[in-house]
């Protein structure tokens, strides 16, 4: 009953970058949980009875409790399990700082690396890579000559950007951009986070994710 | 000298919901500063020099270091000066839930409450009014028969909505929507901040809120 009490599980599906967030957190803190494998052309009633304002994966339960977005849910992970490896760290400005970077990956990588998977003509691609290689470059930037972008720990920002490493491929594939060769920190990084177990253990292959993408704007092209 | 060091400044813009945030957290914490009043149609150095990525007030500044985005600051504010008033829950489920609701009013309100500013056809209004209407529901729900979005305290959610009732007024005059007829217990909620001493010095008149939302929307629609 105990046990019941503190199940954690976690709504999810299986190519999302912000689903592997909340695995790679889970995976840093040493949390068992189990995992619900969402479809989300047929949304479980799972789903929107726990999330029914967003009505999206991941949704973390704990103890029947749902929490969700998945920054918020990283922060909550961190904060019920404290004992592990920290995600954020202790001092205030560095906490602040590490929000702001994941707030800015939330707000710019997505919808823009998601443009590039659309084949609108010459010239919005062009636009679409402009925009994402500029987003990259800031990012880069900030990453600097650190191991990980809060230093020497693996921490909010790299769990924020980490999976979309593996849509870099699909991204090339779609677009003919390549992010390796124009961001070559970035890509550094990126190979220097799979060398954790957290990481390697969630990032989906890139060749699955690049099939995953073709099937996904076939099905939004067709709605359109 | 240690008081230069511990100078907090913010850079600022009066009618700015996001500003008055950072202005109602920095009051309950009792926290002395210096307001900046940027002029947004021609950024200050200052403003692009501690906020490169965005370039958009408010900014915080503290002991030379900045601090961006309202929530984060918030956060920050909360943080830093934790023996006043706490702004977060100590809970984690707590906090993550006040996360969710800021983060939803971040999300939502702004953006629809600007569509209720454009006077673009009854029919593109009326659709204005009846998304907002719906996010003010929500958040009414939400809100229950509870003091304050927190319980008992007043908190983050309360802080990330409270600004916008001072723009209650403006979206009546540009669109004719009553939010206080529509959502009595979001105008009852707005009232009983209103009789926080933080609150009543933060918010604007609505009267030159709607004066200045004229001006804003005129000059937008000049560029467009």
């Amino acid at each position: 009953m105990a046990a019941e009490k503190e199940l954690v599980k976690l709504l999810d599906f299986w190519a999302s970058p912000f689903g592997q967030r909340c695995r790679i957190a889970l995976a840093e803190k040493g949390v068992e949980y189990e995992s619900k494998e969402e479809n989300l052309s047929e949304k479980s009633q799972l789903l929107l009875k726990y999330n029914p304002i967003h009505k999206k994966i991941p949704v973390l339960l704990h103890a029947g409790r749902p929490v969700c977005e998945s920054l918020i849910i990283i922060q909550y992970i961190d904060e019920v399990w404290p004992g592990n490896a920290a995600i954020l760290p202790s001092d205030p400005y560095a906490r602040a700082q590490a929000r702001f970077w994941a707030d800015y990956v939330d707000k710019k990588v997505y919808d823009s690396g998601f443009r590039l998977w659309k084949l609108n003509g010459e010239e919005e691609q062009r636009e679409a890579k402009k925009e994402f290689i500029q987003i990259m470059k800031i990012l880069e930037e900030e990453l600097g000559d650190k191991k990980y972008f809060g230093g020497e720990t693996f921490g909010l920002v790299d769990i924020a950007l980490v999976p979309f490493t593996s849509l870099f491929y699909s991204y090339e594939v779609y677009s003919g951009l390549n992010v390796e060769r124009e961001c070559p920190k970035i890509a550094e990084w990126g190979k220097r986070c799979m060398e954790r177990e957290s990481v390697a253990k969630t990032l989906q292959d890139p060749v699955k994710i690049c099939e995953f993408a073709g099937i996904f704007m076939k099905k939004i092209r067709a709605a359109d």
